[in-house]
């Protein structure tokens, strides 16, 4: 046999491994919102993940894929395991967007936007960062290292995060009188379940981006991803318990899944280059970030019932640059032009296509519809029907 | 190395990678069914679905594999991953029918049906169609294409599942005074998890059908098997999501995710043959028979609590047909002549058996036992014993 | 290619896989104790879960693996992807300890146990019995077969929760003048999820247990493995099912669901040695152990919520000696030998840890915390706010 077809065979099978784990996280994020909504919202984000999955992958398919990378050709394992392996991201920037604006966006402009999002905008983003690359040469030309997407995926869905909150607002009653109104998650299994799903889809997610498992190198390269994408995670859950319990005695579990949410996001950049020690310091400082940016962002009246802000838009960037700070061969100004280029194009691309949406068919729904629940108004089925309901 | 030991190799290996997706199909309709039925069943179906795997996959061990291929050789891949790959489909066909009896049959002579179903039916299938196949060169000979079993599996147990539902009769107080009582899933995130791990499971099924990854044709075929088999359920995810918006304007979750099945279906018996774009095509009529067929099914008073009949055997039918409609080197003819012949055999052993099992051991559970539940009457265990009932 | 680096790249791969298929034990026990234990319970039962993983994980990386294998070097893989699939095992052991004290059990002395476990007692039952094997040549020099821990990981599991039950006594109310209150499980679903994800991990944790599978020798080894996995599951479940069905004439779940897990811990010591038949026996055996030992256990006032000493003790001594009893090659007082050292090693090292501990920072929440429950005084968390309690 020749060697480039036992690299091509094992390259296929590996990309359809490292898929099979992202998908886990269609499920992982379904299950993480919808424990972390209100019972009467349940369905409604349940919908919005399945659709999203749906329409935004469809739309990679049909469009996306051609504009990130030019062209159906790859030389180095099956094309259709390529696709089907960038095709597993596609959603994920839409996921994060759509849990941050939970228990008042409609279904409708939701769909829309993951049609532009899977369609043009990531792939836009994909095409200059790891694709095709229409900006090489030019001015805007980005070069920073983003292995499997702090910047790409997490920042860029955060900034669409951004515009969204700032262009739906808040969920009634959740600022009122100067307060905070505490809204609890609803159901604690589904949060962990889904936080899980999550850290091992992460696994294909990083692991698979380095690309190839087909030689002695490759297969160190991928084994040591992962190893540093899941210290990174242990190192975020730990450092984000710990503050937990120095600022009010208790272990709050939603927070400590968000700081190992926060440390994965970190590590998403750089986990092929750092030593095995460094991703324990990443993923810590990413944990820490969370805790302390979600109360910023209430004070800002910026309302994420997920925390995604914290996890993704924060600790993108900070893993982006955090891959300057300890890596000798990467320049720090590269990482931060890189984030500054892709905020400024998806936060901007974003608050447009958002704002223009919004314009023709709202994404808020009423005071009375969020106040009955989104799912009898959306959906038109309860989520939990037989359940008597305490509040 | 040879290169006969390389492709023993990896194609052990990837044997059992399909397994174990197969196996998330195990949790996947335990959680589905679960989410679908009253709180008060909800222990009982998770019972036989439990029940179902350990006695279908062991007579499967002690009996079905030999009846379906004649002896325990492969000289591809190891024997035991060969066993495996084939065990793991074992159980689907049996998880088909029972969902679709949910709510008022009895676990004991479900279990003598598995093991007959696991021990003998199933492998005789199996034997005609992709097996020994003793019938080679007789009148009945099948020369279908069904990669993974659109027929052999699905429509094999949707046709079970219409003999099940004539023996042993709808629900209690499903039809009323000519009308049709609406009875809510009870559980939507559970729903949500079992249709996707479902949907996971099915890259597992439909592209370890291909049987071999361990060249570069096998590899490409595998993968653009596992990518087409995704299209056909983002396409019946949509085209279930945009009808019911047309009809209710609302998007009713769990018809989404029936559509989304509905189209893995219909995918299931031409993956590796068609182009990209074609299961687009197979997959939304597919989810489009769901929801036209679901309504049909109830008014022939054929109750199917969890929509097995319009998911698994319209859409077996379906998808095993499309392969002759849109491939031009598959005869039409010899698509249709397989169907028929897995009908005649499929439904007419099941009915004779399940008859005979109904004369000794009923499997239809009482009046009084339905509407107290058939988790206190069978399972001694309530599913949710601490949440106080609305309904 | 050099057919070292073929082997090196494959064991790599497969490594990742078994790996990845571990993971998915940890939201697998967080799922089985969320659900067998009451809902005021449930928060802070998935912390600790979720703190295990973390903390013992971590402490493995900066000090255990080194313990245990006495460097960071592997010539047949990545030592990355060795050092993976060994971190993947850690948490197993403080699973099994942690969850038979849930109800009762405070977070903070249980991560100082974990640290302590997974830095210092686990990987010392590694190197004595699987690694660097410093006793080797002693009296107490251990050379049993134990492929994937019947002894090493579930004994040993299995003899701390005994030392820290003893420790830390029965759950307030459980035993009451002279009689037994049953405590119901909450949620059945999450425990049929959760052992099912048990399930699949197995095939990880024994298939990869094998260490290799890039020869022809090997691939048959591990398909040979997983396929005697699981066929004493099925085994487990079904003897367990009968038996509680000739005992009560019903279908106590939760105990099927045991069984098979008890089977399952019994085969995990010789999968490899035994014929398709015998696992039949190994795993009946271990599922009847469990029915047995239940009871057993909660007269002498043992009180174990998930029945863990009878799953992974009991099963764990029995899977052991079954491998000299079935297998004509294995010593069976070698076996014997193994089980005792471990037994003497892990209970004694365990009680006075734990003695310690509990000395400083006592492990038992008190009455009136454990009436209020776990999840307000250590969590501040509610697991199902929303839900009105029946009881």
């Amino acid at each position: 046999m020749l060697e480039a077809d036992f690299k091509y065979i094992i390259d296929t099978f590996f990309a359809l491994f490292s898929m099979v784990l992202i998908i886990f996280m269609v499920p992982g994020f379904a299950m993480l919102e919808a424990g972390l909504v209100r019972t009467k919202n349940v369905s409604s984000v349940l919908t919005i993940n399945v659709m999203i999955y749906a329409v935004a992958s469809l739309a990679f398919l049909l469009i996306g894929y051609t504009l990130a990378f030019g062209s159906w050709e790859n030389s180095n394992m099956s094309i259709w395991a390529a696709f089907l392996f960038q095709m597993a991201f596609v959603g994920k920037t839409i996921n994060i967007m759509s849990g941050g604006v939970s228990e008042r966006v409609r279904i409708i402009p939701l769909a829309i936007f993951a049609v532009i999002m899977g369609g043009f905008i990531y792939p836009s983003m994909v095409n200059i960062s790891w694709g095709a690359d229409i900006l090489k040469d030019t001015l805007f030309d980005i070069t920073m290292h983003d292995l499997a997407g702090s910047t790409v995926i997490h920042s860029t869905g955060g900034w669409a995060l951004l515009a969204a909150i700032l262009i739906i607002g808040s969920r009634k009653g959740r600022y009122v009188q100067g307060g905070i109104r505490v809204i609890p998650a609803s159901n604690i299994p589904l949060v962990v379940l889904g936080a899980f799903l999550l850290w091992i889809g992460w696994f294909g997610f990083n692991g698979g981006s380095v690309g190839s498992i087909s030689s002695v190198e490759n297969a160190n390269a991928v084994a040591k991803t992962i190893m540093n994408t899941n210290t990174a995670g242990l190192a975020g859950a730990i450092i984000a318990g710990i503050l937990m319990y120095i600022r009010y005695k208790l272990f709050d579990i939603t927070m400590i899944l968000n700081g190992a949410l926060g440390g994965l996001v970190a590590i998403t950049a750089g986990p092929d280059l750092f030593n095995m020690y460094v991703p324990i310091l990443v993923g810590a400082i990413g944990g820490a970030l969370v805790v302390f940016a979600v109360p910023v962002f209430d004070k800002f009246k910026l309302d994420d019932p997920v925390g995604a802000l914290s996890v993704h838009l924060v600790n993108g960037i900070w893993g982006t640059l955090a891959v300057g700070i300890f890596v000798p061969e990467i320049s720090f100004m590269a990482q931060l032009k890189g984030v500054a280029i892709v905020a400024l194009f998806a936060f901007s691309v974003s608050f447009v296509i958002l704002y223009l949406i919004n314009k023709f068919v709202p994404f808020r729904a009423t005071d009375d519809e969020q106040q009955e629940g989104m799912d009898v108004n959306e959906c038109g089925v309860e989520a939990y029907p037989e359940f008597k309901r305490a509040m």
